[in-house]
């Protein structure tokens, strides 16, 4: 029943960071690592490699920089074949931060970009996977991308870029299983050579089915995060696409005891999931930025002067 | 770009009734009605018929027996297109309490029942639409009918039923798309005459992805219930649906409205929603009562043991 070439990549660490600036505890970290690998699931990130010439170490946790060293740490005695990830984004990656693969802990580096700076993520890919690392590239945003630009960026990863894996982000939460279809489809029949992958957000409820759907149609590498932690309305929860998953080296236990023991409390501290204006966002196919702003205020559930703010006047 | 055909059915008060033994006051059924009303929904169910020599009214609250005079009082004065629906059990009606169609303000009945008691559904419908309502059959717990029963039935409804429109019912929240697409084709391939409709449970957050799923391949009768509420893991969110639909004639902002004001406060004194028990029983295929009794323990969020009374020794 079950495809082997299926991976299952957990990005709770790395996605759930843009909830709380990246600065989860080491405690926290090798809970969430021990939970993963027990589970057999194939690739953990750990949060973004940004320099930090651009970021400071005071206003974002280790996990915005993901040292090795930390990541060692993190990790440390603890049995796994479980390998890590990091990300990195175009424009924010010192180069020269990343050491051979031979010297560190990391297994992959994916990169994401907007279709706009495609050429940057190529240069970027073909670096690090000549230090060793398997790469990817992340596509965000990928429901604004115009479909010409998205045609020709897809012939240049094809042809130019070392990457394995190229990824679909519904960052907004817009897609539902047609238009997930399509952009699938599409993805394959242009990346001959590679693999296609799967990274949804939840804001309308649609980030699990989503994810099948991109299973129904060839993508083998699929992004969930532990009880659907991630920015905003959150990510596909790995907890149900372990379920769904038929390979028999899953194993969902460890993930349920993690939800009880970790999950639960920290959602009493921090906020993401099924919230009005993040399924608001997702409607509109808008950055969940503005959502996140307002759920900040007193206004926090005052959801239809929320919806019209989406509703104003006509553009020339 | 919208299908003239597709109805929505709101039911909120009825399949949320199931999480507080029918007991919303008359007050907040008035501001569920206004806003489904004023946002142009085409359909509400208030509750179940039952017969009152079956159930107690100390016990029940009266959306458990949706006398007309109640249902009257809750709809009176209030500006309106919306239908009123009310279901029945079979087993649990005396036909003898339902007055002809001119003398009630219910519009429509939809009768409940498993495949095993559909000849007494189809009794109930025909009885029911002599009187002169509309009428549906729902087929609770679809995913655990046998297929060639199933076929059996769907043909008997075809032949010998008054019924206009014949559900879907995922009860155990199960289905997912795949099976939802195999389910709606099946019906349509043999209900020629009748049209299709879909009540999704959200156990696995596929409530709404099964919903569309359904409208894809041509159910248009679908149910849904204001932010979710509903027995368990609740429903198909009647805001995400209106959100999806593209048919001016619907409003979702007294929809938010109502949220805002009344359902973000009863999710603080009433549970449901993405609750990981809920999302276990979806994945075996089970009822929801062994997850609500577990979920009013002391062992609440112990999600790793509830698992594993699912998965004992085997059966022989």
């Amino acid at each position: 029943m079950f495809r082997e070439k299926i991976k299952v990549l957990d990005c709770t660490i790395r996605d759930g960071g843009l909830v709380n600036n990246h600065d989860f505890d080491e405690r926290f970290v090798r809970e969430v690592y021990k939970a993963i690998s027990a589970s057999g699931v194939d690739y953990m990130e750990m949060g973004y490699k940004n320099s930090k010439k651009l970021f400071s170490e005071k206003e974002f946790g280790k996990w915005k920089f993901c040292d090795d060293e930390d990541i060692k740490k993190a990790t440390d005695g603890i049995e796994s074949k479980t390998k890590i990830s990091v990300m990195v984004d175009v424009g924010r990656v010192d180069i020269d931060d990343v050491k051979p693969k031979s010297q560190s802990p990391v297994d992959m580096i994916r990169v994401a970009t907007y279709v706009k700076d495609i050429d940057k993520a190529i240069f970027l890919v073909n670096h690090f996977a000549e230090k060793g690392y398997e790469t990817t590239v992340n596509i965000m945003a990928i429901t604004k991308a115009l479909d010409n630009e998205l045609t020709e960026a897809l012939h240049q990863l094809e042809n130019e870029c070392k990457a394995k894996v190229i990824y679909i982000v519904d960052s907004f939460g817009f897609l539902y299983q047609e238009t997930t279809e399509l952009l699938v489809k599409k993805y394959k029949s242009i990346l001959k050579t590679k693999e296609v992958g799967m990274h949804a957000h939840n804001n309308q409820q649609l980030g699990f089915s989503n994810t099948i759907e991109a299973i129904i149609h060839n993508a083998n590498y699929l992004d969930a995060t532990i009880y659907g932690l991630g920015r905003a309305a959150g990510n596909c929860p790995l907890e149900l696409l372990i379920g769904f998953l038929k390979n028999p080296k899953f194993d969902i236990r460890p993930i349920l005891d993690v939800i009880s023991k970790e999950f639960i409390p920290l959602r009493n501290k921090i906020e993401w999931g099924y919230i009005i204006p993040h399924a608001i966002t997702g409607m509109f196919n808008e950055h969940p930025r503005t959502a996140m702003a307002m759920r900040k205020t007193d206004k926090k559930d005052d959801y239809r002067a929320f919806y019209d703010t989406f509703t104003g006047p006509a553009l020339d």
